[in-house]
């Protein structure tokens, strides 16, 4: 893309009635349709300067916190680049996996990790019912660090995984659908199968099945939700996922075959979650750091889960997709990856190795995304103008890479 | 405030004899008092470039050490909040909490992490008698690889708490109270009670209460130091503040009685310590990593400390101190953080959840300039003339946050 | 070194014949003899702008990772300095000390982490004969990724350790014997004796002996290994070795005697290795996790060590080397770090602390090109022009250190 294209987006970004500054960015359902649009708009426009060696560096210095309370190497890096590109200088919030005493002591860690802080990128998917609160938690505490005028500035939070929902996946997850399709209008009218699969691990978030339909009731598509009974979502988010369909011209239906959910679909989304109920159980096992009843759980769990094996993503099963795609004549697969793979990296699991292989290009392209999603996030959540900002980052014209 | 306002203290900064440079800062009372002024006033053109989106970026490349060998989150943030506004990027030198060993080994470690390293952050405060000691040995490698010419330069060395002081803190907390007051000078006369206050933990260092009077003895105040029996300070920094307090027209007395030290109090900075022969104690089983006997020792030293559960910073004592202050009409209550608060973090602490609650915000910015300390030490002790160099960067105007 | 200086060195580099671009910097001897040239010039031209405080910074953003499947603080501390310097900000891959799985999972490892990603420092020296392959298998899948659109531009892997080879030490100590003779020229016919060393510690990678042997016979040294009879190295590094020798005009003999290695020897490097036979044990055994089977091949590994006590880099010793050399009268001592010293470090170890307390500087100013080589490395695998680059950020004349 030239200049003039990346004004172009530029342009369009202007144009967007947003208002996430002195935001944080929890939900995908919290934010309007424009402020989606501009989020994408963003990531396209950093991912574009970037490749013209056009640096979208915005701060000279700054401190971004990542609290990772879940392993995790991929979104680990994305928030790494996300915040370099930017300018940003990650410090890590070590606390390990235990959970945080809430209260007083949250409310004066964010404000000690908050002083020169532009950004916090929080994960926190273990504990249903708590990850999404913690994180409010942390911004209302910044809210009256700012408030009380202890705080300089108002960092931002990006949801980096939570027990409700994973936006920065599902965010790199659409934009390219968006790049796949040729624009998010072209979703319209497309049927997405989000499904169970099976896994031969254990206690998997529902945050992704969560934030992909979440997301994709936005654009009009046509949903089909699929799971063994038990693997039941969190009732809001369906709840939120229905109305977004019937609001968006768009269906959304469950079923609990996989076969029916995959039938001239489009695009197909199968991955594996624990059952609502297991991860429920999961949550005073852990906080009480009962070891033998987590391993009990893990085990009946495991064993509920292998009468499931048939919910693999085959070739047969891509068969019963739409033909409609021009580059496979079929369904897109998609994946937040890592995907167990059958033979591959387990005995049985998500997806046939020969599926995932042919599809493979394509889940990268998907997660490489994320790093721009993420710097879109934290730039929307901070300034008021980002056109402005980007215009003034386009103009000065500085490169990333010194040309020699 | 304005670039007329941070010009004037840049005029004042410059008008200060320093001889810091090539330096370290290992305690407060080894700097003359214009050292002292000068480590404020650099710390406060460092905040008000910043607040102006003014960079007070120095270096475009360049290595920080940090090495914590206690457990940190707000120190850790604030040596990286501070390196990275100077442009450092810190790199940890993670030890685990082992002793180092000694003599060669340190010598040959500090050269080898200090090829490009400009600043070095340690924080050694749990061995008694070793801290002070370990840093000054690290120094002495510095040197001799400056002088063998295997160093390009020396780095500085911050000390980020020791056995002996803990200037970070106690340099912010009275940058807090040149504020709060609006001048250093302000603190003539007045009288600081520095108590030791009870905490269900135990092993804290002494670190704090011996920097507070190290530093408050500077500045003409009248301190009442008081602990219970046994919970004695390092003999030579009582002896060194008694000197300075006579020396600054102040005055310095130890009791015994939390009631009497807080009566007229102005400032009060009740704080739990270990006791003196405790720490002492604990060295050789912490150097042979005697679990059962450190265990034994922390059983003990906890049933002492808990027939002192009456030293409590409660409202009641509160009303016994001075009501001059026009915004608390009471004494002014400073606390290092985190505090053990009662019925808060703990079921009985350093101070009632009332207290502590009305005091919040002061003691959350009595944290925040902190990382403006660290900055300000690290320049101080790299450059000979850092009027000069803010001067340059003032005069560079370069936004630390790109303008849209 | 002035500016002139700067420019004639970028000159010579400029004529270079190197296609080091879009490669990694693996095995020293796979480079041409203008290639290694090339990776000192451009060491020597990073230090010789840092010095005169102009910043080599290259990028303005953009990730460098680092994976250590082996402790390091030394190599760390480089890699980080390297990256540093040049603009790179480092992202840590850590994986623990356990052998990643192959095939598929390295392959969408090394795509996930590297989409904003310019470089890779890969330590992997524990594992006899799969360090090496390791880190090509991260090439190749770096090149897929390249192939098929999903990576922006293709990561330049450093090689900070195999079981191979240990270029970026054996550069640095080469960069030094070029310093300190005043020319690699100077080598030519120059005897270093290569020797293995007794220590008390066990399982030492070989990677140091077959790098220095690898490297000090592209410059037609005479070299002289010895060890005891088992301590053999990888049979194809000698042959390597020798080959190259006779192709660079010196020559290469293995022996068992270290006064017969050291007679007459410019140069000795004595060093610790653990018998090759001992390596190939215990591979398996580390990939089984056998803790047991571990100890028990180390307690007999180092008895059979301590039967070679007397292989210790003595006085005694050093009288046996040349005494041409106008500093020391002696031959020139030299250590990768750190040494296991007699009496200091050990009880009885790879030299007498006499003996490296005399050479001690130098062995520090050995260690202190590591650095520059390492930046080096990045930027020759990363650029086709790194001459253009370099007078670029020459004529660019930023400060690396704002002057005030």
């Amino acid at each position: 893309m030239d200049r003039k294209g990346i004004e172009a987006l530029i342009n369009s970004l202007a144009s967007k009635k947003t208002a996430m500054a002195g935001k944080d960015f929890f939900l995908t359902w919290e934010k309007s349709e424009e402020e989606i649009q501009a989020t994408f708009l963003v990531a396209d426009i950093l991912q574009a300067m970037r490749k013209r060696n056009i640096s979208p560096r915005i701060w000279d210095s700054g401190i971004a916190v990542s609290n990772f309370r879940d392993n995790s190497t991929r979104t680990r890096f994305s928030f790494a680049s996300a915040c370099d590109l930017l300018g940003l200088y990650v410090q890590d919030l070590d606390e390990g996996k235990s959970q945080l005493a809430h209260g007083e002591t949250v409310r004066e860690t964010a404000t000690m990790i908050g002083f020169l802080t532009e950004a916090i990128g929080i994960r926190d998917d273990i504990y249903l019912g708590e990850g999404d609160r913690y994180q409010r938690e942390i911004a209302k505490a910044l809210d009256s660090g700012v408030a009380s005028g202890v705080l300089p500035s108002r960092p931002t939070i990006v949801n980096l995984q939570s027990d409700i929902d994973h936006p920065t996946q599902t965010m790199a997850d659409f934009l390219h659908l968006s790049h796949y399709y040729g624009g998010l209008d072209k979703l319209k009218g497309k049927k997405i199968a989000v499904t169970w699969a099976y896994s031969p691990s254990y206690g998997k978030p529902l945050s992704v099945p969560q934030g992909v339909i979440g997301l994709a009731s936005r654009f009009g598509m046509e949903i089909s939700l699929a799971y063994p009974a038990g693997y039941d979502l969190l009732p809001e988010v369906i709840e939120t996922s229905r109305r977004q369909a019937r609001e968006s011209g768009g269906s959304f239906s469950i079923g609990h075959s996989m076969d029916e959910a995959f039938k001239d679909a489009d695009i197909v989304y199968p991955k594996s979650w624990a059952p609502y109920d297991v991860m429920l159980k999961r949550v005073p096992l852990l906080h009480k750091g009962d070891h033998a009843g987590l391993k009990e759980l893990e085990k009946s769990c495991l064993a509920d889960n292998a009468k499931h094996k048939d919910w693999e993503c085959t070739e047969e099963k891509m068969r019963l997709t739409g033909k409609r795609d021009p580059k496979y004549g079929q369904g897109l697969y998609m994946h937040c990856l890592p995907a167990d793979i059958t033979g591959v990296s387990c005995d049985a699991g998500e997806v046939a190795a020969q599926v995932f292989d042919r599809y493979r290009d394509d889940t990268y392209l998907e997660a490489s995304y994320k790093p721009y999603i993420i710097a879109a996030m934290i730039l929307l959540g901070r300034f008021k103008d980002p056109a402005a900002l980007l215009e003034a980052a386009l103009a000065r014209n500085a490169p990333r890479i010194l040309e020699g």
